[in-house]
């Protein structure tokens, strides 16, 4: 039998209004349930409603539902009416649209695949401090993608051997290291005197090397620590700072977005376990929807994947991504939904996970200049160790945006040619 | 070609040390993926590795490097030594154990299943400061279940209204009313002026029922703002509040956990979005995983499912479920490992999602009298309304702790009889 309360909210003659949250989302009902009344039951448990009518319902309320006013095939699009949402709440936006939904019996999979935001929501939310702009007015680097590295191994190293490590990718070419996703503050090496260990190399590596160069330390923790650890690092002269943005979550998130009002750090987000429930396409909240949080609360550098490098992500969803935290505008495409960024900056999309110089000029091509390339083993695994890796990676990215080819380049580049020896 | 580095993560002869956390996961390999491979990649991506050898790997760091020390079919168990944890930090915990490995290219899918925690890192995080004995104490009910219910619709109720309704459930006796994941402070129904207005009525219910009342007032929010919140609701003499766990995200729960050291606030964790990553059996991470992470930082009541309602969940996961949060000393069982809670108090396990008076018997036999059972719409729903609705659960409750059928009790009285024709 069809619950007629769920049948009530799906209206597909309904116009959404300007002022309206949209969502695009993918979905499987549950064996033997209708899919109007699954869609119905989406729409009601993320905005006023519930399984069975209530006797409290004034008429008034039903203004407030939300309505799934598209179907085409497994993907529907919801309006939500906006005085659901608190203005400057992410968290609050997630417990709605994104909250108990994916647990409900009626369906078998649903994925929230994009996420159009009003504009008065997107004006509660602070966006990026810097944004591109920012990022390439402190580093000086205007016309080529930035080089990033991660200290490897990713836990072990002492804080004198990280800094010495970072030292040695700047002078070799490196503009950007930043420590790894797990490392924060270990009996091993304790943040305090990495950071002011690393921080005294890095300027050490700029008289050297004549270029600006920035310092990413882990500020992952509990909130009131985080913010301890951003004041320490601007009290003693560092410019940004990273944060594992899914394990901390919403409210920390914008809690350090808030601090950074005063303190003014570049602030880089790390994904570590979006791909729990980014992966599946059928299931789950895409990375779209992640990476949109991330600019409204205001990231300044935002991992986005590689499409080439050791973890998973398609050419098309990596682009589609890069254009939806990079771009102003954005025309809808396939299942995502049109935006307009306003005066929300935009994010500095970075690509880690698995590359190494002979990927740089595909990830150029598929995602223009204002990406920050960042390598890792792909540096620090070069026969010739961290100082020859980042030679052979900068060398990569100068080869390509000059618009010769690698091969052709490592005639005259001994360290790239090298690293063709070893992954070509 | 399997890849060698990986291959080293794979140790069968490893015997765990006392202090090193465990990991129980399901895993798939990608296609043309050995399976020790992929089990290596999973134990160096999230500890000390990477996919290809680096030049600063120093001998001492092999020591901290996870290893897959189980496989059984496609469930293996992974050993990680402490030193690659920061105590107290859950962020970074999760940013190790949960974190890139989703991504991987050599998995398909990967579930993480659960967790055992190394006495150090137990000690590390404070638990709850309630639980189950403190809840029994301050609401003075020893011998049954408690009673709750959520104020619908979900959303559009003013907070006289949204008063006035929980009013009437504490009076039919309902023991706590909560708010609903996604009402914080919206323009129609702002925080403070909700809390004031049904604190107010909440002493009402009290002098009337002679029953203590507990009223959860939602304060997901950015991490500042939820601490003001909790001031709040302190300073006016409220003594508990409910917080969305996964939404706010562990940085802000673990602040807010913090604050209540003084606040001294019975925290109220309800779970909107983990379904996005705990439903899909093969890939993920488990509600095993994130009630074990709430115990830790100190929830004293925690959803987790009712089997029977309206969300996913079978019985058996919901029993385990219920017994990992509540138990001092959980025995191996399925893929559930071992714990020894220690001093760290039992979490009340809340059932929530479609319920109706109908439902008791089956929850209590599932779980036990040591559970809140709530029902929003099972009791705004009922035929009479709230205060009607309210007197058929409360009566449901009183009649399975005698060991009397509910048809049988309700040949003398009626609230529940209603409650039976509607549902039964």
């Amino acid at each position: 039998m069809v619950n007629p309360t769920y049948l009530k909210y799906v209206n597909l003659k309904y116009k959404p209004k300007y002022s309206d949250l949209i969502v695009s989302a993918y979905l499987e009902p549950a064996n033997n349930i209708d899919f109007k009344e699954a869609a119905g039951a989406v729409a009601a448990e993320s905005s006023v409603g519930s399984w069975t009518e209530v006797k409290t319902t004034k008429p008034e309320i039903w203004k407030m539902s939300a309505k799934v006013f598209e179907i085409s095939g497994n993907w529907i699009k919801i309006a939500y009416p906006i005085e659901l949402f608190e203005s400057g709440n992410m968290a609050q936006i997630f417990s709605s649209i994104c909250g108990n939904i994916f647990g409900m019996k009626e369906i078998k999979n649903l994925r929230i695949e994009d996420v159009h935001w009003p504009e008065k929501i997107m004006k509660s939310f602070k966006g990026p401090l810097f944004g591109i702009p920012g990022v390439r007015r402190i580093t000086r680097v205007k016309d080529r993608p930035l080089c990033g590295t991660i200290i490897k191994p990713k836990i072990g190293l002492n804080h004198k051997e990280h800094a010495k490590v970072a030292y040695t990718a700047w002078i070799g070419g490196i503009d950007i290291v930043k420590d790894d996703e797990n490392l924060t503050s270990q009996t091993f090496n304790k943040f305090e005197k990495r950071v002011r260990e690393t921080l005294k190399l890095k300027w050490k590596a700029e008289k050297e090397t004549g270029e600006k160069k920035i310092y990413l330390p882990n500020i992952t923790a509990e909130t009131k620590e985080m913010i301890k650890r951003m004041n320490f690092v601007k009290e003693i002269g560092g410019e940004a700072v990273m944060i594992d943005v899914i394990t901390v979550g919403w409210s920390g998130l914008q809690t350090v977005r808030e601090e950074n009002e005063n303190l003014k750090l570049i602030l880089h987000g790390h994904r570590a376990m979006h791909a729990a429930f980014t992966r599946n396409k059928r299931h789950g909240i895409s990375m779209h929807v992640i990476a949109d949080a991330c600019r409204l609360i205001g990231i300044d550098q935002l991992h986005i994947g590689t499409a080439v490098g050791k973890m998973e992500g398609s050419k098309e969803e990596i682009i589609s991504l890069g254009e939806e935290i990079e771009k102003s505008i954005i025309k809808p495409h396939g299942h995502i939904l049109a935006e307009e960024w306003g005066k929300i900056k935009p994010v500095f999309a970075v690509c880690s996970g698995g590359l190494h110089p002979l990927h740089v000029p595909e990830l150029i091509k598929m995602l223009g200049k204002d990406i920050i390339i960042q390598a890792g083993a792909g540096i620090h695994g070069h026969p010739g160790g961290t100082l020859v890796g980042a030679k052979a990676m900068r060398q990569a990215i100068e080869a390509t945006i000059q618009g010769i080819e690698l091969k052709e380049y490592a005639k005259t580049h001994k360290e790239l040619k090298a690293a063709i020896e070893k992954w070509g």
